[in-house]
């Protein structure tokens, strides 16, 4: 048997603790955290947490308890007694407790809570005897019944919810809600029959035989097959058991002094730093977030309770120290005597997340270095960059309702109202709001797929409101102007009736609901977001390109910070207006000869484009990939296409037909194409360089800093480089010659195909540089065809057969070796090889952060990713790095 | 500089050598091997070797002979002078000397050949004399001149054959031959003002000066810069120069007692025990070569010359006894005096092989292991199996030539006149016979594609001969019956003309030409072959299973040593006959409940195909692969099947067309197969598996032993495995109650996805076993469509991008690291891991052999492939482990 400490008991409450949140392994994350709220002084429930190493004894040992542990427990009951003046069992002061399991790590299989304990019939009848509440404490004994026989002793939910359907029948009530203490009082007596019925027990009346079985069900659970089998899945060592938290109860119905409330520090939506929250008189915490009742607004409490509001007050400025983030705060008020139950980092918008950034700095609660690691989520930059409706006043009468501003921005979609129906129409491509009466956990999926959620019931912090903010998607909640009707698929204020398919517009900064398709305009940036973003540049040391085609998109990226082009894609250029038909004369001629002059008229067009790009990106460097699409994707498919091309070329259209018929590929994604093109037809490289050295000898003659790098796309052998850069090469020499002068350039690869990866050694010792081009290396790694994964990927990621999609956030796992691996061998052989990538992953920040780890030189994203690139590479540098080391400010 | 040792020329010939084949590093491959001919005292014309170290020396001293060089080099050539009673640059008894490079490897750049070095105008006046033939001597001096000229001075050849061509055309005649001696004297007058001209330096005249040019040439070119630029490519470390080789001339055609020839010491096409070859009296070795005069056979030798006859007898003898191999011998009679130049292993036909590894161990000059190590190459099974007319009776009237028997074995094809239009007609599918005078190396790539060859002219060692035997693919050689003409595109015999695109046929082991489309059988094997795969048994210690889907194929593997299947695919088996029509059901299916009644429709038919397989495989194990092609592939895609379809359901046409539109996919190879059809379509899983539990428990239970290995095609991630394997499990549990009685078997899978290999350790917890699928595994390393490659795959492989078709034999560096990678994974959690292999590769010999060194259970490949896996296998282990550890036999 392993060893064990004397102390198995930790007790916390009436502002002090025996341990504190660096104690997790023995104390689980749960008891850690409330050990740390009461040694700050906080007035949490007093409390105690059994020790893990108690657990692992109750295990080895099959079931029993270590030696000291039942005088430890009745120390902390007697501590709980004390701090509250109660006494657990006794009818007149009664204490009631919780009972929750907490691992270091949280898990599935582990018990759930069981709360109320305490109970029994004299107890209840005491209860109701002080609150002067017969229903509430008959109502709490019943469930407490329910609790424990389902958590504790295995009994199915189910019977109790049956029973409990039986008595609302024959009560004629259709709410819980409307049974009155009578009823309760049967439905007690009916609830231990099935106890005793399906456990043969009778149920433990004693309050310390309670706590023993529930003490016991929590050691148990940690055992259980479900709790193994998930360590053993998420391969979860080194961990010895749960611990047990015991908790006072505190209640929040016990009358006009009492009440429950949920609040922010600040305001989760703008950021403002004034207290933000709302609370119920008379109430239990559920319900405040279910949106049955509406709440109040946290500013009424000082007039209805003053002090409990001050010390409310009091206690999140010291939270905020204390944390040095914004704090979510769930508290309850029994008879006037202030306890907080929770306390945790406040989700946020974007918005608010960069003011709250900017202002706590300002007010010197935490430092710039703070700000940015922890203060600020790359994905909140993304919320601050999302569309507005151009001019509100416009639609002013087209408004047909208003909710509660829940999370920023404006939507526009059609109206749907299930989330299977809004996940369908996101397959379908259609933009959809999803409109329901309230949301729970399994909308998500169709609150994901919509553009914007609307909800006729539950305040700010109802599900819909929180999981919306969190995503930065807009959302309306609560709006009590309009009536939902899942079955006729409407909704309506009474004047106007909106049917499944209509085209709506929200407003989740205003709250408002307008009919029909709003213009949105794109949002603007600025102020905070500027000042933060200056700070990220102060930590970022890996740089961010940007993915840009187009001087235009070079630009915007560059004031968002990007600093260089990590792919500029040639192949769109060849699809702007007139460049298409020299394009397919090239594809259709059937010799060298044909095709170079073709690719003639193509030159200056190209050189323009680089032109533009090298101007735009002036002392920055930028990459070009050489042609990389297969080449039947430029030649019209369909017959009058056909038919213009035929013309144009003065040729039969049966020509291009049999072109277009000789250029089909059964696996295009692995056909001809890539470098593959630039090896069978060397012209075309010829032509694209002679392109980007032209137009950057020029430029340069003008005295613009121009830094071209020449990509080599999709080569999986070294052989196809060199020949690839041979041609590059020679072609910039002979342009050097014909114009009497010379500039740098780098020739470098793509590394997309798996086995450049495997074989990146050779690779390097010709490459000049390398970008992983994640996308391809994805869909080869795996084997999905981006294209056609769509019929199993999602079901993929349903049945947790892959924990993402692998094109969203890259598959450290598979991929993510592969880069590594590509990574370390071609340093292996050229030290200072700088490395990219330029997939999708390059704006994912979980992706970012791994470039960081792997050392990568660069990320590229699209120009609005930039912001979300850059601060997650900041973020992962400050990870790395302890706080005490000189980083920066 | 680096140390070098005293000895700095080793001198051979004469019956004695001072070094022998050991000595490569010292003397390069030729020197070591001349070395080792004449220490057995085979009569080689004498000579000496520089050593690598007199090359270093020359290089890192800038071009100076180290000391002792010259002396050392002064007395081997003494040593020739003494041996054959002759003297460099004397005019009566002119000693003439060949010089050439040799390298440890070979390599391009190095210094080619020059013979005929001694040569002067006395020497040459002298050389007239005493042969009494001008015409050979100054024909020897010009070709002297333009060798040396060209390959010690860098003059171009082509200067010396435009000279050629003036004094041809001058002299009114078109061949070189047809020149008389004083148009050859007026030819080595031009030649010298050539050399002049260009070196700016007179020809020298000194044989010594010729001799230490040509010596200080090879030392100059190790450093060459193609030399440099082949071995840094090619990774060459370790060699420190090239030696330099100087050997006596020796002459054919020096008259009637004088010849050359070449042999082999068994017959090359049969095995016969049989000196075997041709030579010419009165000519040089290329003559013979050639194909120019056609040459007498070996047997009246004995007549012409019998006591060089003898002697070369009585060598072939003793050669054989020493390389303990059949030899090709290249040899020389100078007036009378016998001189063998050159020893090698010879080329032989598949079934010489076998025979002659048969032979030789029952002769006792070779050991079992040797045969099976050495002497049987495993193409050379291939060749046996090879096809034959069915009853050449029938077609004797149609026989329109007989030529030599080149390379046996029987084809059929259309005529075709040109390696160009053999290769265009292998890509059409089309099979042909390529016709032409003679062969030479660049129509290999047509002699390829051609399922024979034919030619008019050139012996059994003529190129067509050679090449085609190497290849066992059948050759009429030397067929002077005919005439080919080029230019119409046709042949004829006088009588019957064949045009481009006629059928003929041809037979390789009796030479003779045929007309029209005659019947092949498939060969027989037996006797030898038999004799030959026992002792490959012996020695053969990883098993070869095979590829089959059905109890025929099965069998037939059986019989040719396969010890399981490695791979039965189970969708053949819903093309045949009427399934088809409830698996298009089971497709068209728009519930789980329509899809389970069409798949109990198909359940019959697989559980028979199973029984069959079990049975015909009694013992062994039977890996079987789910269903792996996308389902459109089994949809009919034009519309006169798909009404016969709609009919056949009772459902509109349009709904089959919706159904195939919507099953399309762009990159199928990437698409919607595999496990990825199981983890959807948990049923088709289910029900293949219920075919195969019961077919082996009922077979059980009759006494046949059943080892069904069943195996999840595709997967990328450990969750796909877990889910088929628990549908897997489920069933076969189901299975085992309903029958009552229990069978072992595996659940395992095909690593074909780069990134199950990469996660391989994660797989293996839960696999059984692993199967590598290098044709998928190939296509996604590379990222190459098999379908579509074929469009710059080719052009790959001639441009040398890549060296091989990466799908005929593994790419060892990409793909073979995957296969290694994922093997250890596999083994470092599950040390007795089974692995095997199941693409093409693995009936390809140098895969086979990559196989055995990662350390694989068995490779599995087509039934016909099985001997050639098992010898490659068997030698394999016998290169990996030394002779005389006790292996076997």
């Amino acid at each position: 048997m392993t060893s064990i400490s004397d102390k198995k008991v930790y007790k916390f409450g009436n502002g002090s603790a025996e341990a504190d949140r660096s104690m997790r392994d023995l104390l689980g994350g749960k008891g850690a955290n409330l050990a740390e709220m009461s040694s700050i002084g906080l007035p949490v429930p007093p409390g105690f947490t059994i020790s893990t190493e108690s657990c692992r004894y109750y295990t080895e040992s099959g079931g029993k308890w270590p030696d000291g542990l039942e005088e430890q427990v009745a120390d902390g009951i007697r501590h709980l007694e004390e701090t509250l003046d109660l006494k657990l069992g006794d009818p007149e002061r009664p204490l009631l407790v919780s009972v929750r399991s907490g691992a270091a790590v949280s898990m599935p299989g582990m018990m759930d809570t069981v709360l109320n304990l305490g109970i029994n019939d004299d107890v209840a009848r005491g209860l109701a005897r002080k609150t002067g509440n017969q229903k509430f404490a008959f109502d709490a004994y019943r469930r407490f019944i329910d609790m424990f026989g389902n958590v504790v002793m295995g009994v199915p939910h189910l019977r109790f919810e049956r029973a409990l359907e039986a008595v609302k029948e024959e009560a004629g009530v259709e709410s819980d809600v409307d049974l009155d203490a009578e009823h309760l009082k049967d439905l007690v007596g009916r609830y231990k029959a099935i106890y005793r019925k399906y456990t043969g027990f009778m149920f433990p009346t004693d309050p310390q035989e309670q706590l023993r079985l529930s003490i016991n069900a929590v050691f148990s659970s940690w055992d259980s097959e479900r709790a193994n089998k998930y360590r053993r899945i998420n391969q979860i060592k080194g961990l010895i058991g749960t611990a047990v938290n015991v908790q006072a109860m505190v209640f929040g119905d016990m009358g006009e002094t009492s009440g429950t409330g949920v609040c922010f520090t600040r305001n989760p939506s703008t950021g403002e730093h004034k207290l933000y929250g709302e609370y119920l008189i008379d109430a239990q915490g559920e319900d405040v977030v279910a949106g049955i009742r509406t709440p109040e607004n946290i500013s009424k409490l000082k007039e209805q309770l003053p002090e409990a509001y001050d010390e409310l007050v009091h206690w999140t400025q010291k939270l905020e120290e204390h944390y040095q983030n914004m704090q979510d705060i769930e508290f309850t008020i029994q008879e006037g005597r202030l306890f907080i139950l929770q306390t945790r980092n406040g989700k946020r918008t974007g918005t608010a997340a960069v003011k709250i950034a900017v202002d706590m700095v300002s007010e010197g609660l935490v430092s710039r270095r703070t700000a940015v690691e922890k203060l600020v989520e790359p994905r909140h930059l993304d919320q601050l960059m999302h569309p507005r409706f151009r001019n509100p006043k416009e639609f002013q009468d087209q408004v047909i309702g208003k909710g509660l501003p829940a999370s920023p921005g404006a939507a526009v979609g059609q109206a749907v109202f299930s989330a299977v129906e809004a996940e369908k129409a996101q397959e379908d491509g259609r933009k959809v709001i999803l409109i329901r009466i309230e949301t729970s956990p399994e909308d998500v999926g169709g609150m994901d797929a919509a553009q914007g959620i609307l909800t006729s019931r539950g305040g700010m912090t109802s599900h819909a409101a929180v999981v919306a903010r969190g995503w930065g998607k807009p959302c309306v909640a609560g709006c009590g102007d309009i009536v939902v009707n899942y079955e006729s698929g409407s909704f309506t204020n009474g004047h106007v009736t909106i049917k499944e398919g209509d085209w709506i517009s929200i407003d989740g900064s205003t709250g408002q609901v307008i009919r029909g398709q709003q213009t949105l305009v794109p949002p603007k940036m600025g102020g905070d977001f500027d000042t933060f973003m200056q700070w990220v540049a102060e930590f970022q040391d890996m740089g961010v390109r940007t993915n840009a085609d187009t001087p235009q998109d070079a630009e915007r990226a560059r004031t968002l910070g990007a600093v260089g082009i990590g792919l500029c894609r040639t192949e769109h250029m060849f699809f702007e207006g007139d460049r298409i038909i020299p394009m397919r004369e090239m594809i259709m001629a059937t010799s060298e000869e044909e095709r170079r002059k073709a690719l003639d008229q193509l030159l200056p067009f190209q050189k323009d484009d680089f032109t533009g790009i090298f101007r735009a990106m002036d002392g920055y460097p930028v990459t070009i990939r050489l042609l990389d699409p297969p080449l039947h994707e430029f030649l019209p498919h369909e017959e009058e296409g056909q038919k213009e091309l035929a013309e144009a070329l003065g040729i039969n259209v049966e020509q291009v037909v049999a072109k277009v018929e000789a250029l089909e590929e059964l696996n295009p994604m692995l056909g001809h194409r890539g470098c593959r093109l630039g090896v069978t037809y060397p012209e075309i490289t010829e032509m694209q360089t002679r392109a980007i050295i032209e137009a950057a000898v020029e430029l340069q003659s003008e005295g613009v800093k121009v830094l071209p790098e020449i990509m080599v796309p999709l080569i999986g052998t070294v052989q196809e480089f060199e020949n690839q850069k041979s041609v590059i090469q020679e072609t910039a020499e002979r342009v050097f010659a014909e114009k009497g002068s010379r500039i740098d350039y780098l020739v470098g690869t793509m590394i997309e195909i798996p086995r450049a990866a495997l074989t990146a050694d050779e690779v390097a010792r010709e490459a000049d540089f390398f970008s992983f081009g994640t996308n391809d290396l994805t869909q080869m790694t795996f084997g999905y065809s981006r294209d056609d994964a769509g019929r199993f990927l999602p079901e993929y990621v349903d049945r947790k057969i892959l924990e993402e999609d692998p094109f969203q956030s890259i598959d450290i796992r598979g991929v993510g070796q592969l880069v590594k691996m590509g990574t370390s061998l071609g340093r292996s052989v050229k030290e200072d090889l700088k490395v990219g990538i330029c997939g999708e992953h390059g704006g994912d920040p979980a992706s970012v952060s791994f470039c960081y780890d792997v050392g990568m030189n660069y990320v590229s994203c699209s120009p609005f990713r930039v912001p979300i690139a850059r601060l997650a590479a900041a973020q992962s540098r400050l990870t790395k790095e302890p706080a005490d080391e000189a980083v920066a400010a």
